[in-house]
């Protein structure tokens, strides 16, 4: 027998299944989707369904599971409860580790989502040979995955690392949190794509001008038109990266931490990114910090279903 | 027998010995000048031989001593070594405990002595009913001390709690860390008594505004006239709980703490300060934190010296 994990990340609109063998390396991946308004009882079956058909295809024993990781968005604590409902209906204080050890026969784990991400970089990523790194991904949202001796800081509601709801600004816009002005509205592939549009209409020339006039525009293009040299996606690029650094820099001095991982969507571009951050970093940060490694995830797309592995690999 | 602690706060001017039973509570208490410029073998031997009197005249037998707990400003790491000389002028990467060991031929622990503020009320004082509070002296600075598991947090070079120095003024004066506008510019006995100047020299009307005239002004006197209804001290103290409460704000976002302790000399007036911060707060803070007990601590003076006892509770 060689130990087997179930790594699953499940999202609002899709959910991934991972089967990974004793080397936390991926077999095999499945998608499927979520459809959570039908209830958890019947998502959390169709997931185990799906993922007893890919022990089937991969040749793998159902007895060589050792349990099943999974990721959820919203507030979870004590690796089993989902605190409140934002993302599904499920209802407050979903004990979704009980839910799926009833159906799976399986020990359960369970954690958030974003915070599955930093596991997954603590664990067999960018972060793992730091003691106390703080994973950021940066996709729609920013937070932090703060990571000491390899477990990832709940906080006492389960919503520990959201720096991204720091107000910066007292006349900014409202941020979906009910707060004003917070990091995220500039830190965010959304925030970049608001600020852009501002900048935009304030300004009207060059590239992504031009662009946007018959084009929706992405962050990815303002990362684009910023290596093309376009003036205003350097001003919004600096500006993210600034606030980026402010953030950071709150991190640091409140954390004391050993590296810094940017992950999420927009760390694709974290050559664009890094380098800016570290210049604005010693406005921000106590100068102790100033050599600590700022550096790119690498698990990529997988490091949720790695991070959801990662919470039963002391099993 | 029965056994007995020595917690022992090493400052800049005075050193406190305290000799504690196995409640922890303080048998006997002495206070000798530290005289750091001398060396750090002459004040630990100085302060070892005042210990050992303190036994004799307490009646109690050396072998009953089952540790000693130290607090010595600057960053302290791995409960032994002060990574940064700032204060003393003892050597970078100073190895305290080995050096008290020797002294003493006691099992040693050293820690930061702001964090065994943390550290005492966690264990013993206001914060002992919970699980991850963080404690936050207000005194010459400010820094927080974050408690997990009976642990305050060290970070990777002993620096962990540094929100004073997160600056949240582009145009702030500088601080002494070397960074512009930090929050321990506004929030600290010093910086209460540099704005109460400023807002005097502006106004030039009322009770603090007279007193000044032919008085030396400090944090306390501030207070003083709040409660007595003079409008510039009401501007200062306002000022003074709003900065708090933004610094308050994100050690809530970003650590998710299931309680918060104020401490320090400025806590004395914690009965106008945790109001108004409660004012403020939800300007900064996400609602799901809105209900966080906000309180003061318990232990006052003692607080260091039990927090250093604290270290070694576990022996």
């Amino acid at each position: 027998m060689s130990k087997k994990y179930f790594g699953i990340d499940i999202g609002g609109t899709n959910t991934k299944i991972g089967l990974l063998d004793s080397d936390f390396n991926i077999l095999a991946e499945e998608k499927i989707k979520t459809h959570s308004k039908e209830g958890a009882r019947n998502t959390f079956s169709r997931i185990w369904a799906k993922s007893l058909e890919m022990l089937k295809q991969q040749n793998v024993d159902l007895d060589d599971i050792v349990g099943i990781g999974m990721g959820i968005p919203g507030p979870v604590v004590n690796k089993s409860t989902v605190v409140i409902a934002a993302n599904f209906s499920w209802g407050n204080n979903f004990n979704a580790k009980e839910l799926m050890e009833e159906i799976s026969n399986k020990p359960v784990r369970v954690e958030n989502d974003v915070r599955l991400i930093a596991l997954g970089e603590a664990s067999f990523g960018a972060a793992k040979d730091f003691k106390n790194p703080v994973v950021i991904p940066i996709g729609t949202g920013v937070s932090a995955g703060i990571v000491q001796n390899g477990q990832v800081l709940e906080g006492s509601f389960g919503v520990a690392g959201e720096f991204g709801h720091i107000p910066i600004e007292e006349d900014g816009i409202p941020c979906g949190c009910g707060l004003t002005g917070c990091i995220e509205t500039y830190v965010s592939a959304p925030g970049i794509v608001r600020y852009a549009k501002k900048i935009i209409d304030e300004k009207q020339y060059g590239l992504m001008y031009e662009y946007f006039k018959i084009n929706n525009l992405e962050a990815h293009d303002v990362f684009r038109f910023y290596t093309q040299g376009d003036e205003l996606s350097q001003m919004v690029i600096e500006n993210f990266s600034k606030k980026l650094a402010y953030g950071m820099g709150m991190i640091i001095n409140i954390l004391n931490p050993d590296a810094i991982v940017i992950a999420g969507g927009v760390a694709k571009s974290s050559a664009i990114i890094i380098p800016l951050v570290k210049k604005y970093l010693p406005q921000y940060a106590l100068s102790i910090s100033k050599d600590i490694p700022i550096i790119q995830c690498s698990l990529g797309d997988s490091a949720g279903i790695k991070g959801a592995a990662a919470l039963i690999k002391d099993m």
